[in-house]
């Protein structure tokens, strides 16, 4: 198997859950360069992490020659003329989130990477949380049925980095930080095949003195009917909430990934100590999870990406999916302006057709059986409808 | 204190809920009649709680001597006329969930009630679970700040009776039963004052063979800006999901009331019995709920009631309360229907107004305090916004 | 239904409890007597539940004409002669936990109740909690089977009065104060009769500067060979930590009172407000309980006692039952001196004999089936053991 | 850094569990020799895990030039013989729980590693899990004060093997299989330096037609004081109960590391796949843990004994802690027969002295302080103990 050597660009919170992901638990790859647009940063950055060269000069990161990957890792305002510069380099690119601040800018880094025909892979970690990979497999498998609704939320008392809360840097507000994962999240359980149509979105700037959503609700409705709902909040208090809840014709599945793992610690004194991403306080009832790189999906994600680079394959999350989700992104925020539905207009649609969710009733004596529940006697009750007058009865019969 | 004798107008599932619970834990009041339109239900009906007067005869169940409180226990579309006659006849009439199958007929029955000048009570009582009252108390007193956000779900694999999957008897689908709950559960978080302007409502069909939404999503957008949001499904599975989400500038709130609450069975056959309301299974993992009568609210309902007719005073949740569930559901469907925001057009708001939501962010050194977060070194990072150019920046200042 | 006019002794916390219960939810019975030792107390107590008559008469407080049930709220150390008080009026008596400080007063008691002829009723409400009633039932109803071992949690960070912490008074320290309520949990779900044979206890006073135990672990055998294990503290911390686990040769049951029962809230300050009974914090993630006083079992307590007493019954909880808990208690601080198993010496058993727990394992050619697993295949592995030689082997067979 | 080459002595369920943590998540180290009794396991194991050499030679297997550590994963009463012949071999040797059938075996072991002068590790992956390793660093950083109580608890229904359900070949019943582990959790939070001093443990046979224990309950208590607690069960229902529950003077930690970690599913029908290690049902309420590998500590316990090996240094689970184990074991099963605590028999203690848990009660006016409770009114209520009489007060102070 080959170990990569990484150029890191971006020294920041997400550098470094990136690195620690790498330099963990034995691995084979290697971050060697680290890029900061300042000095003393990237120089810490590189003593932190035992990174042998750091640099404040873009394509002398970008094109050292032992680095075979570059992974992006800096503001969304930097992504697209940083990844024209991997791609014309003619190296494998691994994006952040969200891959740009428009579906525009995702495009055009989506062309530029495809066009100079190197590998590129989008960053979106919270696919890839172990919960996760178990889910959406089982749904593939059938465990649940079709699926009809996936809930995914995502919610914090905001970024840590002031250039977060500045929409010109990002593309926007809670959405764009926090959407995107769910957009993702939804994807997966619904079937990445199944096209997002259209979008109604609300969003409002309830606490926080800036211009962009600080809390938004939106609805995504795929070809299958299925709904996806994502809720994005940059005024939750109690930590970081995040939780999918995926609803299909023959189950359901709840996930929870902070706050409510199975680990609770009250402590009545300070613990003096680094608790969790995100949480508020440090007495009284903690939820930590045990992991952080491997509960959010860090440690399968850079597996995917580097199995799929080796093999010649394509990644669970590629720069395409990053342009899906910057497009409902854009609808979400014309649905905001419009009040209504908006369509999420892609350039091209990669997956198939879904059929239609679809149940096949079963019929008793010439009407539709609506439910059946069995009685403590061992009985069956009917709920029927006679199809003719549209009529509702209760039928209680033999058997089970 | 008075002990009051009952006319039970229905033998159906909520009028045992109800009866059971009037006649547990040596309460003072009883259920003197019942009324069935089949003779032979409201006999076992009478038997089975004990019930001295059984009767068909609609008028003289209401007028019996001994009655001094009507409870409309009947489905929907027989409420109009049956509430009109407790009206007529001068009793104190208490409706079971949803007062009408539209906002008109609401309106119809409220003004009949305080035409006549009777006590109405909305038996809502979802609103009166323990957890549900002691949450609302709490955050009227403040402890969560301003409400931004409620969630409230319902949901369940459908109903049990023919009649309620029959929308022209009933209303509408799965909005009509469930979300009634929810959007009264939503009004007593952000406050019954705080006047529901508009609602976003997404409905489908998406497994059973019926006219009316089995899954529905909607917003409800508040004076304040708050935002209710519910979820109603006739298609979960798993049981019976009862879950409420308030967040606030200053707090989190999480109720479940079924499904997990701290009752847990693991067993490997028949448990032979009764488990819980819509319970899917009868082996593997269940969750049981301890007392469903007290735990769904009934308990509190009817002592909440007849409290406040042997006071004089105003029940928790009035006929106009109800009406004002019926205007929303309309704009519910409405809003399905534009596939856009629809107002609520309620006929005169009896709630004050509601100020926005506000914060007052601090400032420092004549810039807006954004975040304050503790280092661990015991310093704070400040982000901080310009006002003038918007600009956002990080600062490391000394203290807490 | 007739209506009980009580004599109240006692105006601690527990008179509280059972007075708030007993004056709630349009209950027939009421307080008409209240006795303190001190008269300010007795007097703040009447008005606060308004209670027609208060008194530091001890003797007039149970012979008070109208008082047709005396309930005994007061500390430990006075129930005897309290108790024997009332048995010489001839009047129904209900004693709170525990029922004496050694077993020797219990059984005094329970003498001079039974001699006179009363009715005596034993107020552990814990096990009347509404999970612990619907779990016994099925327990009872064969849901897991056999039952093989019962845990009983019951922790906080002490008590609340002064009394409590002087064993001269009370008996005991923590097994005396919470181990009560354990004992009796653990019997309701092995069952009644199902003789209690030894005990081995361990206990320690680890943090708190008195002389009796803070901390104890102790377990009880009984003659099916059914394990009850209770765990007490009076150093926990976190709340009022109330759970009950039991195993069963075909299921499991897990229950939890108190901290997680589907109720969570996080707040940033404080609620201003009582929390729940021992919560230490006003100030992070906390977890309330709905309705403490259903939840805790005293609503379905009071009914039981006033049912079996109109109706010439027997309580779920009666004297005896009292002063059984105590010969275990006796035995538990025997067996943490001798630090060996000690018998639980009934000076009369009144249960009858109870099978040892019988497994009827599976025969296959002659072998016994220990285990059996379905395979992915569909084909099952059996282990086996050879009767004759005591080896086992694996051995995959057709079908499941 | 270093890449290992490893000999995986056997082909069960924890072979597979150990190569799939080595060869998964781009990991330098492999496994090039496997050895099994029979060669086709051996072959089928080779070609499962892509393992270049597969031998029935055991002397060639440890041997093998590319070797450079053997992982022990055989039963139980082949360690010895084995271990004694990876220690002449003078390779690293790193062996499954528990070490030895016996503590003499386990002795015997050790003093062959430590004679040969080679590394050893002790695989006891449960004190490895994510949020184990997490909680027992606050610990020792004092989150939660003086640990005074530990329970651990793993339950299951059964193993999957012939051979360990025969105490001849493991050495006992669920106290070696499951004990073990719970053994050695314990040690980690109450401090590895805190002498284990003496053992109390009830054992029975309750459900299994075999001659060893399938229930048991222990109390060790340390040093300091501390009590652990453990409880192990071959005859749960319900999946694999793994929690540990941690008191201290200043706090409380509550883990669970499967059926109840954030992931939750319903499915009316059956997944058709494997589910989760231990799980009884494919349909129903089903909570799978997201990574077993991960989330059972395999994947930390190598990471850390291969770090250890690298640098020269000692891994957090070592032989001797292996042979502390069989020790506190040995006790066990003594306590057992004899019916009351006895000493754990340490051939050599390698820990220090840890203090008694103390605590500094404050004093107020010369009394000292039992408790001190903030009233709503601001005020204090103090518990106060007089040293000269022993009585208790209570006394409401000004002040908080």
């Amino acid at each position: 198997m080959k170990a990569h050597s990484v150029t890191m660009l971006g020294t920041g919170l997400i550098g470094d859950f990136y690195t620690m992901t790498l330099h963990r638990q034995r691995g084979r790859d290697r971050v060697g360069v680290v890029y900061s647009r300042t000095e003393a940063r990237a120089r810490a950055f590189a003593e932190r992490w035992d990174i042998p060269v750091a640099t404040t000069d873009l394509d002398a990161a970008i094109r050292h020659p032992d680095t075979d990957v570059v992974v992006v890792g800096l503001p969304n305002f930097l992504h697209e003329d940083v990844v024209k510069a991997v791609a014309a380099a003619g190296k494998p690119v691994l994006v952040t989130k969200p891959l740009g601040r428009t579906a525009a800018e995702a495009r055009r880094m989506l062309e530029a990477v495809e066009g100079a025909g190197v590998f590129g892979g989008y960053l979106e970690d919270l696919c890839y949380t172990p919960k996760s990979l178990k889910a959406v497999t089982s749904v593939a498998e059938g465990a649940i049925g079709d699926v009809t609704w996936v809930r995914s939320r995502e919610a914090h008392p905001g970024p840590h980095s002031a250039w977060f809360w500045d929409g010109r840097l990002t593309g926007g507000g809670a959405i764009v930080d926090l959407g995107c994962h769910c957009i993702e999240i939804i994807r997966s359980f619904v079937g990445k095949g199944n096209r997002p149509l259209e979008v109604l979105c609300h969003t409002d700037t309830l606490v926080h003195p800036i211009d962009d959503d600080d809390n938004a609700v939106a609805l995504i409705r795929f070809e299958s009917g299925a709904i996806g709902q994502f809720e994005v909040s940059w005024t939750f208090r109690g930590g970081m909430d995040l939780r999918d809840e995926v609803a299909g014709t023959n189950g359901t599945i709840w996930l929870n990934h902070f706050l409510r793992t199975g680990y609770e610690v009250f402590t009545a004194g300070g613990t003096g100590g680094y608790v969790a991403e995100k949480a508020e306080t440090t007495a009284g009832w903690l939820f930590p999870v045990g992991d952080e790189v491997a509960e959010l999906g860090y440690a399968n994600m850079f597996t995917d990406m580097f199995e799929a680079l080796d093999s010649g394959g394509t990644p669970r999350e590629t720069l395409y999916d990053g342009y899906v989700v910057n497009e409902v992104i854009d609808a979400c925020y014309r649905s905001s302006r419009s009040r209504a539905w908006e369509p999420v207009e892609l350039f091209e649609w990669r997956g198939g057709t879904t059929a239609r969710i679809t149940s096949h009733p079963e019929t008793y004596e010439g009407q539709v059986v609506i439910k059946r529940e069995i009685l403590p006697d061992g009985r069956a009750k009917l709920i029927l409808k006679d199809p003719a007058t549209g009529d509702f009865v209760d039928r209680v019969v033999a058997g089970g």
